[in-house]
């Protein structure tokens, strides 16, 4: 069964998107080489790997990563992310023009369902908040990873909005960087 | 002068307290020796130090520690609470009956800007939501530290509900525990 990992930055008080989905800060301290090196590693464990998204990330990364403008600013990553295969989970997107995307229109907890039963590479969930409580709930999330950003934001959004019981967690990783951000991986204790 | 650290635990979503102030979540993993020495020895660092409360959290902990209930689960922890120094913010509370107790009945920054100057022990937050955001954009704060539980509560209270611009910090410690908590140790950049 192919595994489901989100994977998210998070400010100390919680949010993975601050005020008006501000992502600036998950970008500070990006000069930090094995900061850098270790979570371009962590991606590549899931080489060749799919993505998984709602609509709204879907539509950002969209309309970035297959730009002129991603390819001089990111090559590398613009590559991976162009190549890989992108889901969006989505009832009213007619098509997507991102190269190698596939709209899964049908309720989200059964296609999800579908495409972990199916053969294929791991499956990451960036961004996404709407999506992430309930593939929780419907158990069928095996991994959460977090950047844990030395930033408090005081306002944004939580990644697990939506979520109505409390999740048992068990951590498998917690590594510190120089440039203050902890990388944590967590299982949903019941996996 | 004296300093003032911020001691809470916090859900992996950024809530020091969950739906209807539940905090039975915290509690978890407390057969964790290594854990429980490094939390008593933390507590400890600040010996004979001083507490300062929101009028909320001051009233929940007055309705505990000094009882024999928390005589009998909690000995050593009650005979410390109740010896402690305990300031409490707030205009309404005519008078604290716990041991050791002073109302604080000015505005909160002035009072507390006024405390730092005065001589005696470093002060220690616990819960009180509502008071750090004022203190730490006041520039108050010397210390954040967070003990990061491995839950999700979906829904809840983070500490620093009305901050109204971001906060940097620097992350001064990290300590990963057998139990899946995480200790974290924050100073403002600024500092």
């Amino acid at each position: 069964m192919r595994k489901i990992a989100v994977f998210n930055n998070e400010s100390v008080d919680g949010y993975f998107s601050g005020p008006e989905g501000d992502l600036t800060w998950a970008y500070q301290g990006s000069d930090d080489a094995e900061f850098n090196a270790f979570i371009a590693n962590n991606a590549s464990r899931g080489n060749g790997g799919a993505l998984l998204f709602g609509r709204v990330t879907f539509e950002m990364m969209a309309s970035y990563w297959p730009t002129p403008m991603a390819q001089e600013q990111n090559p590398v990553v613009a590559k991976g992310m162009n190549s890989m295969t992108k889901y969006v989970v989505s009832h009213t997107l007619e098509k997507a023009t991102w190269e190698n995307s596939k709209i899964l229109k049908g309720d989200l907890v059964t296609e999800v369902r579908k495409l972990k039963q199916e053969s294929g590479p791991d499956i990451a969930i960036l961004g996404s908040g709407s999506i992430v409580a309930p593939l929780v709930q419907a158990g069928l999330i095996d991994e959460i990873q977090i950047v844990l950003n030395p930033v408090v934001l005081g306002k944004g959004r939580t990644m697990f909005t939506g979520l109505d019981e409390s999740l048992v967690l068990k951590l498998i990783e917690a590594k510190t960087f120089r440039n203050g951000k902890v990388f944590l991986r967590y299982q949903p204790a019941t996996a």
